[in-house]
C-alpha cells in the first residue's frame, strides 16, 4: 500500500476496510470535483507565485503540471486512486509525479479550505445549472398558454370554479420564480471564497485571499477563516433545501398531470408513458411517479444534511464528508426532473371538451351566481345558501346549472333577476382569467452573465 | 350544536368527534391568528366601502365593529369557540352578533386568501423578531469579544491551532450573518399580498388588490390568485428552513459550550446549570442541552411541512392546515432559544489559563513549527513530517513543544533555524488572530424601517 | 421564587426565562405523566419499605399521602406548578406538605430512571390504545365487505383489473395485521422495567428492582443500568416509527377514498365533509385531507426524536427531554385519526354502478382476455401484445370491449376462441376475489389479557 | 433502439433521456437483485411446470437457460443494459435469446409481485447479515470487558458516577440485543412470498402460491394480492428503521469514544485515524466520525421511505422504484459501518490511570457519600445537599475529596460517621458494577438456521 501522505505522526497504516470505509464512495465522488480542484490549485499556486511564496519557476511549472493533468483528465487518462484518498490529493501526487515542486504547492492550504472551495464551486454552477432549466421549464408553461380555454380548478381535490389555460400555466411561471429568486439569494452565499482558510484559523504565510477569489470569479472572501471553514453543511443545506422545495413542486404538477390525464382532460406524449407487462389496457405516467418519488430522494438528502449539522462542533469535522453525497446526489437528480418536465410539458395535449365537461358535471358555475345574487343585494351568506341547496336539489336529479334557463333557474332560488345577467352568469367568460404569460428576461440576462463571469476568469487560468 | 356557516348543501352536521378532530386544534392555534385576522378583514372591509361594494354604512359598523371584538380581545372577553371551527368563523360571528351587516363582511373573500393573509402576516412579525435576536446574540458575541486572549480551536474534535476568544466570537457574528441575510431574503417572498385571491380564481366582484395590499403595508401582490393560495406550505417551509439552519447554528454553540465547560475553559453561569437530584457533584448544562434537543424538533416541523407538500394538488387543500401548528411551534422554540442564548453569552466567564494549558496539552503550535521550516525551504511535505514525528516522541514523553529550548527543538527536527524563530513561532503571536468585532449595523435599521412600516399600517386602520 | 430541591451546589437560582424555557412545556406536558409518576412511586416506595430501607410507618405514610395527591388530582385540586420544574418535584412536594417522610421517597431513585419509567407506562398504554383501534377500524372494514360487488384496482393511478369490494376491505385488514404484530413486538421491549438503575448506575442500597417491576406489571427488568437510562429516546423512536407507518397506511387510505369519492364510486357521510365558505357547490373532504398532513406531522415528530439520539452520548441527556413532546403529539394524532377512520369506514356508501362504469372505460377486463389468450396456446408476450393494439383501437373509437360480441373480439385479435371462452372472459366472474373478511381474535383478545394485568398490578397499588 | 417489450398499445418509444431518467440508476441497482430474480424465475417456472401451465419441457428448457444466465453473471458475462428497464425484462431477454419458450416465462406473473419478491429476498438476506454483524460487536465488547477497572460514567456529558469498563461494555451489549431482537421481529414480516400476488389481484391460470414460497424457504404466503402488492414501501420503511436506530446507536458508541480518546482515557489504534495535512500534531478519529456523518444518511433514506408512501394510492406506482435505491444504500452503510465498529473496538486500549483520574476531578464518589449519610438518617434531600456545598466548597480550593480523610469529611459535612465506612464510600468498591459479560448464543443459533433454511432452498432450485 502506498504511503498515506498525512502519516507523520503514525506508526501503522490503517487497513484496507477502513481505507475502503473513508474512501471509496468519497473518492468515486470526488471525480465531480477534479476540474474544480485543479482550477482552484491554478489559483492557489498563482498567487503564491505573485506573493513570492513560491519561486516564479516553482509556481509555473506546478501551473503546467496541473493543466495536464486536466487535459489527462479530460482524455480520460487521469482517474482517482482510492489509496489516494481524495481527489486533492489524487492531483497532488500526479503533479508531484511531472515535478519536484508539486511537493510545494500545498504551502498555505489545508484540505479542509480546498474541499470547502470545490464544493462551492460546484454548488455555484448548480445552481445556475437548475436557474437555467427553470426558465426552459417557465418558456414550456409559457409556451402552453398560446392555445387558451376553460379548465376547471380544483380545491380540496373537487372542482372549484372556471380558471383557463392560461391563468393554470401563469400560476406555475409566478410560481417557479420563487425558486430562481431563491436560487439567486443562495448564490450570494455561495460565490464567496474560503481559499486561505486553511484548516481552521488561516496561517501565517502571507497570502492574499483576496486575489484568489478575484482568479475564481468570486465576488468576495468569506472573512473569518473559522466561519469559512464552519460553513460546510450549512450552504450545502442551504441549496438541499431549494432543491427540494423544488422537486416538491414538481411533485405536485406530477399529480396535477397524472388525475389531469386520467380524467382525459390531456393526453401525455406516449413517450412520457409506459405500459404494464402484465396488462396490455394501461399507460401509466411512469415519469410523472418517478418525479414524486424522488422528490422523497431529494428531502431525504436535506434531512441528511441536517443531521449532520446537528450538534457537531466548530472547525472541520470528518462528519461533513457525507455532505458532498448529498448534494451531488440532489443535483443530478433535480437537474434531471427539470430537464424532463421541460420537455413534458410541450408535449401535453389539453382537451378542451373534456375539460368542459368536467367543469359542468363540478357545477363550477356556482360561485358566480352566489355572487350575481349577493350584488343584487342578498347577503353573501344567504347567497350561498340559496345556490348550495339548488346545487344539492340538482345533483340529486342527475342535471346541471347549464341545463336549465334562466326562469328555472330563478325559480328554483326564489329571486327574481334578469335573464341576461344569469345567462351571463353561468357561462363562464374568461376574459378576467386569460392571461398573457411571459417568462421575465431579467433572469436569463443574470444566469448568462454571471455564467460568462465564471468562464472568463476560468480561461484566464488555463 | 351551532349551525355551520358553509352547511348550505349539507343533510347532517359533522360529528363531534370530527369537529374536534378537525379544529379544537386548529381553534386553540388560531388565537396566535386573531389580531391579524382582524387587521386582515379591517383592510378588506374598507376596501369593500372604497369600491362601493359595500356601501359606505356597512362598511363603517363592520369596521367599529371589528375594533369592538379586537378590543374584547385584549381584554380577555372575546374566546374562540371550536363548534365555529377557526379564527374567521368566530371573529365574523362575533361581528355579526354586534351588526347585521356582519354577513357582508365575507363578501369577495374566501377563507383560503384570509388563512393565507394571516399566516403571512404572522411570518412577516416572527421573522422581523427573530432578526432583532440573532442581532442581540451578535452584540452578546461583540461584547464578550472585549476580554481577549488565546483560545484553542478545534477540528475533528481536536486542539488543532491557537485562536483568539475574539476570533472564535467573530466566526459566530460573521455566521449569523448569514441568517439573517436569509430572513430578509425570505421576507421579500412573505411580504406580498394574497388577499383577494379568494378561492383560488380570485373574484368577479370589482375589488382593488393593490388598495388592500397597501393598507397592510404589503410591498406588493401576489398576483396569479392560483399561485398564491398555492405558495402556503412553501412559504411555511421556507421560514422553517431558515428556522432549522439557525438551531443547527445554535446546537453547534451549545456543544462547544457544553465541552468547553465539561474543561473547565469556560465557567457557565450558575443561572443557566442545573443541579441532580442524585448526584451532589453534578452542575448540567440543561439549557444547552435543550437546546440541540430543541434543535430536533424544529428539524421535525420542517420535515412535516415537507411532506404535506409532497404529491398535493395545486389550489387549496386542508392538508396544510396542519403547516399552522409547525410554524407557530418554531417560531416559539427560536425566539426562546436565541433569547435564551443572547442573555447567556455575556454571562460566560473565559478562563484563560486553562485555555493555554489545552492549547499547550494539544501541541497547537506545530503547524506554526512546520510552517517555519516551509519557509526556511523545506518543502510543506517534509516539513510536515518532520514535526509530526517530533511530535509523536514528545507525547511519549509526556513532554510538551514549550518545554524545550530552540537547540532542542533544531536537534530533534534536524535542523539549523534562528532561536529567534523558533521562539516566535512557538510562542502564539495573538495579533492576527485578534479582531475587533463588531456587529453590522444596517441590519438593525432595516429591521426598524419594516417594522415602523407596518406599525404604521396598522394604526392606520385602528 | 421557590428553592430549587437539587440547588445545594448551586450560588444562584435560575432566572425565570431560563425556568420557563426550561420547565414550562416540560411541566404542561408532564400532566399526562401524574397518575404514572404515582403508581411508579407507590411501587418504590413499597419496596423501600419490604426492603427496610424506610421504617414500615414512614413507607406508609408515604403511601398513604401518594394516594391523596392522586385523588386530589383526580378531583381537580392537584395542578403541576413550573416552579417545581417537572412532575416528579411536584408530585414529591405535594407528599411532603402532607408528611414529613415525604423527603424519603426518592431514596435509591433519581428522576433519570423516574422519568424513562413514566414514559414506559405511558407507551405501554398508548400501544395498547392503538392496538384496540386498529382492532376496530379492521371490524370496520370487514362490516363493509359484506356488501360486495365488483370494483377497480389501480396501479399507477389508472384502472388495472376488476376486484371486488371484500377484496379490497380484507387488503386493508391484512395491511393492518402488520401494524398490530408491530405494536406487540415493540410492547415486549417497552414492557421492561428501568425503576432502579437511577441515574445511571444503579445504587448501593439494597434495593429489590424484581419485585418493583412485579408490582407495576412489568415483564421483567432492564438489567444493565446504564442501558436502562440510555434507553430513552430508543424506545420513543421505535414507538414513533410504528405511528408513522400507521399514519402513512391511513394516508393511503385517504388518498383512496378521496378520489373514489371524487369520481362517485364512493359517498361520504357528510358527517365527514365540509362545504366551502365561498363556493356553494364543493362538499370537501377535510377530515381525509387532515389525516394526510397530520401523516406529516407524525413523520415530523420521528424525525425529531432521531435527531435527538444523533452523536448523543449514552447516560441521561436533558436533551432527551424533548422526547416526551414528540410521543404524546403523536400518540393523541394516531388515536384520534384511527378513531375517526373506525367511524368513517362503516358510513361509506359505495356505489355499484359507478365502480361497473369506471371498470368499463378503464378496459379492466384487457388482462383477462389476454390470459384467455396465453391458455390458448399464444405466448404471453403475444398475447398482450394483441389485447394491447385492440384496446388502442377500441379507445381511438370511443368504444369498450364490453359493447363487443365475441365473434367481434375474435375478429379484432385475429384468432379464433369459442364464443364461451370469450364471454366468460369479458365478464368479470368475481368468485376469485370475492373474501369472506374476518379479523383475527386473538389480538383482541391479547390486548385484553395485558390491559387486565396492569389494571390488576395499578390496582393492588391503590 | 430495441422495441420496449411492453410496448403493444404505443406508438412511439420512450425518448432516450426519458428513458434514462427512468431505467438508468434503476437498472445500475438492479445489479444487486440479478441472483434474486433469477431464483425467482426459477421457482416460478417450476411451478408452472408443476401445474401444466407450462410444459415439462418448456419449464426445463427454460429453468436450464435462467441457471446459464445466472452462470453467465457469475463469470462476467451478463450485464445489465439499461434499454432493457429493469433486472427482470433484462434476464428475460437473456433467457429467450436462449430459448423461444422464454417468452413464456413471465405468464401468471407481473413485474409487480416479481421485484417485490426480489426485494424481499435481499432485504431477508440484509437482516441477516446485520444480525450477524451485530453479534461480531457485541462479541468484541465482551471481549474487552475482561480487562476490567473502574471508569467513570458520565450524565449530562459530566462525570457522574464511578462504574467499570465492563458495566459500560455490558450497556453495549444488552442495548444492542434489542436490535437483534427488531431484526428477527422484522424478519417474520419480510419472509412472505409475495409472488403470485401479480399486478395487483392475482391471476386466472391455476397457479400454487403455497408451492413458490416453499421452494423459496419462505415461512407463508402473503395471502391478499392487493395487500402483497401494496406493502412494497412498508416493509423497506421498517427495515430502514431498524437500520437508523442502529446507525443511531453506533453515532452514540462513536461519539463516546470520540471524546473518551481525547481525554486520553482510551487510545484509538491508529488503524482508525488519520493525521492532518497541515496540522502534525493531529490525530483524528475519521472513522468515528464518518459513522456520525453516515447515521445521516440513513435516517435520510428513512425519510425518503416514508415520504414515498405519503397519500400514495394502494396498488402498484411507480413512485416506489425509489425505495430500492434507499434499502441498498441504507444497507451497504450498516453493514460496512458495523464491520468496521467489529474491528474496532477489540483495538481499544483503556487508560485505567487516565480513568481513575478522571473520577477524581469529577467527584464522582459524592453519590456514594450522600447515600451513606442518608443510610445513617439523614434524609436524603438533607444529605443531598450537605454532600453537594461540600464539593462545592472542595472545588473553589482546587482539592478533592479523596485528598481528605474521614475526619476531614464529617467535619465539613457536619456529622459523626465511622472512619471506615467514609473510607468505603469514598473508594469506589467495583464488585457491584462489575459485570461477566456474555453474549446470548440462541441469535447466533437463531441466524445459522435461517441462513441454512436459505441455502437449502435454493441449492434445491439450481
Amino acid at each position: 500500500m502506498k504511503k498515506m501522505l498525512w502519516g507523520g505522526a503514525f506508526e501503522k497504516a490503517p487497513k484496507d476496510a477502513v481505507l475502503e470505509y473513508m474512501s471509496k464512495e468519497n473518492a468515486e465522488l470526488d471525480s465531480y470535483l477534479i476540474k474544480y480542484d485543479i482550477l482552484g490549485s491554478l489559483a492557489h499556486v498563482k498567487m503564491l507565485g505573485e506573493q513570492k511564496i513560491l519561486a516564479k519557476n516553482e509556481a509555473e511549472e506546478i501551473s503546467k503540471s496541473l493543466k495536464q493533468v486536466l487535459y489527462d483528465y479530460e482524455n480520460g487518462k487521469f482517474k482517482l486512486d482510492i489509496k489516494l484518498e481524495d481527489v486533492h490529493m489524487n492531483v497532488e501526487s500526479a503533479v508531484s509525479a511531472i515535478t519536484p515542486f508539486g511537493k510545494k504547492m500545498h504551502t498555505a492550504r489545508s484540505r479542509n479550505d480546498q474541499v470547502n472551495l470545490d464544493m462551492r464551486l460546484l454548488m455555484r454552477d448548480a445552481l445556475l445549472d437548475v436557474a437555467e432549466l427553470i426558465i426552459k421549464l417557465q418558456k414550456a408553461f409559457a409556451g402552453l398558454a398560446k392555445k387558451d380555454f376553460a379548465m376547471p380548478a380544483y380545491t380540496h381535490t373537487r372542482v372549484a370554479q372556471p380558471i383557463t389555460v392560461s391563468f393554470w400555466c401563469e400560476s406555475y411561471v409566478q410560481s417557479l420564480e420563487r425558486d430562481i429568486e431563491r436560487i439567486f439569494d443562495a448564490y450570494k452565499r455561495v460565490n464567496k471564497s474560503p481559499l486561505g482558510a486553511c484548516a481552521i484559523s488561516g496561517t501565517s504565510w502571507n497570502i492574499n485571499r483576496k486575489y484568489t477569489a478575484e482568479l475564481l470569479g468570486f465576488e468576495s472572501v468569506l472573512e473569518n477563516e473559522m466561519d469559512a471553514i464552519g460553513s460546510r453543511g450549512e450552504m450545502e443545506a442551504e441549496v438541499l433545501f431549494i432543491f427540494a422545495e423544488l422537486m416538491a413542486k414538481l411533485s405536485r404538477f406530477a399529480e396535477e398531470i397524472i388525475w389531469f390525464s386520467e380524467k382525459g382532460m390531456v393526453v401525455l406524449d406516449d413517450a412520457y408513458s409506459t405500459g404494464s407487462s402484465i396488462m396490455p389496457n394501461k399507460k401509466n405516467p411512469d415519469v410523472l411517479e418517478l418525479v414524486k418519488g424522488r422528490c422523497g430522494r431529494v428531502y431525504g438528502n436535506l434531512v441528511h444534511v441536517l443531521t449532520v449539522q446537528k450538534g457537531l462542533m466548530g472547525g472541520h469535522n470528518a462528519d461533513t464528508q457525507e455532505t458532498k453525497f448529498a448534494v451531488m446526489s440532489a443535483s443530478d437528480i433535480v437537474k434531471q426532473s427539470l430537464g424532463i418536465m421541460g420537455e413534458l410539458v410541450p408535449g401535453l395535449e389539453f382537451d378542451e371538451e373534456e375539460m368542459k365537461e368536467e367543469l359542468k358535471k363540478g357545477y363550477a358555475n356556482a360561485t358566480e351566481l352566489a355572487d350575481l345574487l349577493a350584488m343584487n343585494g342578498i347577503p353573501f351568506r344567504e347567497a350561498h345558501e340559496k345556490v348550495g341547496k339548488m346545487v344539492a336539489q340538482l345533483a340529486k336529479q342527475g342535471r346541471h346549472i347549464e341545463d336549465m334557463n334562466a326562469e328555472e333557474i330563478n325559480a328554483m332560488l326564489g329571486v327574481e333577476l334578469s335573464s341576461e345577467s344569469v345567462s351571463n352568469a353561468i357561462a363562464f367568460k374568461k376574459e378576467r382569467l386569460s392571461r398573457k404569460v411571459s417568462v421575465d428576461e431579467k433572469w436569463e440576462k443574470m444566469i448568462k452573465e454571471k455564467q460568462e463571469k465564471i468562464v472568463d476568469a476560468f480561461n484566464k487560468l488555463l
